[in-house]
């Protein structure tokens, strides 16, 4: 079975974010007042041939403690969905 | 009201995305077979303080067009939610 996975990352509590300051000091000088907390993550979409949705979910997980996200400083959200069939 | 908004942005259809293509070329050699189209982009996360959600929704689109995305080379989805009451 085919899955779509979305992996959002983004630092823990207390890294610095400098991206995400920037923006925030920026919005204000062009005329947008109310955002506040503004935080930068990544996001990483991919397609996954996998046996099924928990096996689709592990393999992802573990893809995110190798590969896509450093566990000392980031923490990592990940989203399962059955894809969509094709044309 | 306060709104949680979510914006990702990603390079559109036909840019180059090294980042993405590393990836997919890094995860076989650590035993990921099944991952393809991989696509990397950025997630700004922050909270709004505006009149109402469509108001909320029109100001985070053009945060966007201004300063989140790069509308030549970039697409970005908004997603605007009300904020859960703090504790």
């Amino acid at each position: 079975m085919r899955f779509q996975v979305v992996v959002e990352v983004r630092g823990r509590a207390g890294i610095a974010d400098p991206e995400g300051q920037t923006i925030e000091r920026a919005l204000p000088a062009l005329g947008f007042s109310g955002a506040s907390s503004v935080h930068v993550g990544k996001v990483v979409r991919f397609d996954l041939e996998a046996s099924g949705q928990s096996a689709a979910e592990q393999e992802a997980r573990e893809m995110c403690d190798r590969l896509l996200a450093n566990p000392v400083i980031e923490e990592a959200d990940v989203t399962v969905r059955p894809a969509e069939p094709g044309p």
